[in-house]
């Protein structure tokens, strides 16, 4: 087809092109009295999504995962890498260059501890670390003997010939009828939180928090609407937004100008600075803030709190107007979705359809509401054995025939102005074995134990995750990932700070989005993962209950595959939830979809046979 | 009866005796140039038993509770103790002297940032408190522009003229067939984890850990076989114990210095003084040191490594020996635990028992075996409204006549020398209401998810808490405690590190024990507990794992009231549990009770309803 896509399927990675970059870097350091660099895969933002000229880690060594960490010395380069990218950072790499070394095993403050010669001196880029993380670096450095100093300008930038160019997508305003809240009222709140602290003044670091106070949305990275920009704001005061002028319209400019100062981005150094020297006190937040940033407050005689910034808070707390749009995108997406489960049921038997052909498919049923933005992150896509790989991305090279037989697993989701998207479903092709049954059967008892939760206030996600797995847990089995990520509205499909894993230590609030996507991923053979959104509640009254309790709602609204569920090893209540869903979901869905879809959908949500 | 039994039933309160101590306080502050004075209920080892000569804050205060805090000041004496002695503190102490705190809403470190007046020094006496905590205390006195001073005698015992002596309870050693390894294989894996964290000596300052350490056992306070003492044990060479001389027998004296030097407790402070003399690295257990050995080992000119003593983490995986002996002491306890239920059931509906009359009854069924050393707490004995107060210690004026209709709960233990045990049993008299057997089902529920849980390596207690907790919050409530505790071999009832709630990040290991024990409160009405302990094994085989997991085997072995139990509401695997858990109660204490008790058991036992 000639339509352009919002996702693709090439490989990114070119071994060959690496070796003479990295002798370039050597030569580029040399001249500057540097004995080697540290490069973690990161922009100024440590965003998820960042901009091709931020790729200088892809550059330098050929790998494209969304997190790593190099280090270059005079006879070595060593790339660190988590589990998830172990086997692609050694598709993508020449081995004749860059060693290997699993992250999780040995961190790079750790390697630096065990290996790095005394005497030598690194170079880093304090804008692409946080304090915290270049302090640890340094730290493992003088431990050594050795001695890690800031640059000033990037040498990967030096001979990096055909940089592009930094993004320059336009910055829109985000409407009231979608963010639900004015940018005046969320910079007040704000406000209150930095006198809270102590703080004079907060740096916005993280574009998506400049984002949510400023209700704009911008496109400088790949599937996260999101303008590169930083803000600061006084306790008391003019907030100034710190954004390339080219991205902004006159318009835009008019309505910005009523809430902030608009400067440059190179503007922030010179007013951090006074800052600083007018002894103010600054709140960075310590997940996202450059090291640049703590560096020049301090110098200049600032006082810097490292905290988190309260924004990420203020953010996760979805208003009834975002809640709304989530409900309307919801269905929308979950009408697409069951046009794509109705067309994937009549093709995919007959044994022609591929990953790529089956991601083009969806991506066109989301498009054709006329409202999808983008897709929320490249859709994963595994059939049979790929499916069992947790952050799968189809390539032309590793493109799958579906067959029949094949479990396939579809992890999507759109971008649309009202809400972001985030749903996984594992569909049978053809008859299912009784073990993928049994897998799938205890991977939805787990979804349902979540769905079904009911806990008082202060309950973090942490205290919820084993309900999702405690029915794997009991057939022996586990998965390797958490259980569930907040959601960002029209924002970040994967948003802090909460979450259901081991690690999910914030408590859940009313107005919260997360993901509940238990799984199961049996290598070599097939993968399963069940992905629904939920929304925190206050939970329906309860008779004799002497507490107001927390519920989700399960705002996702798509069937999911019946063929797939043994109702023999599930309660009447677990049956009930399925029943009840996919009552909702035919209710909803039902009236936005063609007929032939709508057949379908009818049989697919058919109440579960009894056991 | 005349037998002395180990629980009493005085109230320890005199709430008249108070105010002229105080006074006499003041009069002794002020001579030694002070304005006030810092005393947490606490011993030179942070112990939750102490003995008499250090109820110091009940000596003040007439407050007789196992946690509270008190700050004396030249115009106000400030009480401060948690939720569970709200209501205690206010009957036991006189309203005209004592201001009563919440801890958990104010601790005392915010009161006193909050209300010390500038230019006041206040006295503490530093064996009192741990490193941490004097440190806090020193740091908010500071905020405030107050001083905080160590005392080198506390002014209390100045002031105490009957101040009983220092118990001299005899040192007995703890035999290999009950303890299973020998001090010396303990004492060489202690000095591996001194070297593991760089230090050269560790300091002894839990009482539990020595015993555990040197397998010994004392007597010097009640229902813990604590000897009250020392050690310094250093990563090569001989450890040192200090105890006072007249606790050892020659022969247990032969047999202690055959493993370390044995010194007077006085002597500790010039042995850490000549080690700090010496630089070495001490460490010293951050929940348990007293401020005073950290201050005197830094002021020598040594180094402080503030950790977690290492026995705690050893002490807590019991070995086949200590585990076989828990389920030998089990049995027997289990035993006269059927006979006094069997008692109970035939009794009580006459409505003539009492609460203490229980206890005396309970004690004496535990006497009957012939080697019960002591209670392993004060029983919780109560009846309808009583219990549900989740502290309750019964007294001759709370004393309670157990009637028809009520619920009765007793949660209570024995010390054997092959094993400690804790079983909570809330009981039935005559006929209970629907929502008694609702709760109690919901409760049910929750102790058999953590029965039957099944998880794998590194899950901590506060992953597996929520299971505990589940069908309560469907309901509307929940319990104010944690679900579980860990559990010494014949030492502390309440022993770490792990434990089953939100606050339990210790992964559980295989040997550990903890109590499962979830209940539900209701205020004025009744108290519902079910405790059982269960040790942490290799989970069963199961087909088709992935990994050998780890589950709870329940080792308590007595009856659950099936009067309370509405199977309607339960599962058939729930069911299925009860089941199999009698059976295995039945066939177990069966042989060890009389022919009446066995009939009892037998129809106690007996499968449950069908549905």
């Amino acid at each position: 087809m000639a339509t352009t896509r919002f996702q693709t399927f090439d490989e990114a990675a070119d071994p060959a092109a690496a070796p003479p970059r990295i002798a370039a870097l050597r030569t580029e350091l040399k001249r500057r009295g540097l004995d080697g660099f540290l490069l973690p895969r990161a922009d100024r933002h440590q965003n998820e999504y960042v901009p091709p000229a931020e790729e200088r880690l892809a550059f330098l060594t050929g790998f494209t995962g969304s997190a790593g960490f190099l280090i270059v010395l005079p006879d070595r380069a060593v790339l660190f890498t988590d589990g998830r990218y172990t086997l692609q950072a050694r598709e993508q790499t020449d081995p004749a260059v860059f060693t290997l070394v699993n992250s999780a095993e040995t961190a790079p403050t750790a390697w630096i501890e065990q290996n790095l010669a005394s005497g030598l001196t690194l170079g880093y880029d304090p804008w692409l670390h946080t304090a915290d993380s270049a302090e640890k670096l340094e730290k493992a450095c003088a431990k050594v003997g050795a001695r890690l100093v800031p640059v000033s300008a990037n040498p990967v930038d030096a001979i990096w010939d055909e940089r592009p160019a930094p993004p320059l997508g336009p910055i829109v305003l985000h409407d009231q009828r979608f963010a639900g809240e004015t940018s005046e009222d969320k910079l007040q709140r704000i406000a209150t939180e930095i006198a809270k602290q102590r703080a004079d003044s907060l740096v916005i670091s993280d574009p998506h928090n400049v984002a949510w106070a400023f209700n704009i949305r911008g496109s400088d990275v790949a599937h996260t609407p999101l303008p590169l920009a930083f803000a600061v704001v006084p306790k008391e005061g003019r907030p100034t937004l710190y954004a390339d002028g080219r991205k902004l319209s006159n318009a835009v400019r008019a309505q910005l100008s009523a809430l902030a100062e608009i400067r440059e981005p190179d503007a922030l150094l010179a007013d951090l600075e006074a800052l600083g020297k007018a002894k103010a006190t600054i709140l960075l937040d310590q997940a996202t803030a450059a090291h640049a940033l703590t560096k020049l407050v301090e110098a200049a005689g600032g006082k810097v709190v490292r905290a988190t910034d309260p924004i990420t808070a203020l953010k996760a707390v979805k208003n009834a107007t975002e809640i709304a749009g989530a409900r309307a995108a919801q269905a929308r997406d979950g009408a697409a979705m069951a046009r794509f489960l109705a067309w994937f049921d009549r093709e995919a038997p007959r044994g022609h359809l591929t990953e790529i052909a089956v991601v083009e498919a969806l991506e066109d049923f989301r498009r054709a509401s006329g409202l999808l933005k983008d897709i929320s992150f490249p859709s994963i896509s595994g059939a049979g054995p790929n499916g069992a790989i947790v952050h799968y991305r189809v390539t032309e090279r590793t493109n799958r025939r579906i067959a029949p037989g094949d479990l396939f697993l579809i992890d999507s989701g759109g971008q649309y102005e009202d809400g972001t998207t985030d749903i996984t479903r594992t569909i049978a092709v053809g008859t299912p074995t009784e073990e993928m049954r049994t897998r799938f059967t205890q991977v939805l008892r787990g979804h349902i134990a979540i769905a079904r939760a009911v806990f008082p206030d202060g309950i973090s996600g942490a205290q919820l995750d084993t309900l999702a797995r405690q029915f794997l847990w009991q057939a022996g089995v586990d998965f390797d990932h958490g259980t569930g990520h907040g959601v960002g509205s029209y924002l970040s499909v994967h948003e802090g700070p909460a979450r259901i894993s081991k690690l999910g230590a914030v408590p859940l609030k009313r107005g919260m989005i997360l993901s509940n996507e238990p799984g199961y991923y049996k290598e070599g053979a097939f993968g399963i993962r069940i992905e629904n959104l939920v929304l925190v509640v206050e939970a329906p009254p309860i008779p004799g209950a002497e507490k107001q309790m927390n519920a989700f709602e399960t705002i996702t609204l798509a069937p999911i595959d019946a063929r797939l569920i043994d109702v023999s090893q599930m309660t009447a209540e677990e049956t009930a939830w399925v029943d009840g869903y996919h009552a909702r979901v035919a209710e909803t869905i039902g009236p936005l979809v063609d007929n032939d879809t709508a057949n379908w959908l009818a049989a697919a949500t058919s109440p579960l046979p009894k056991p």
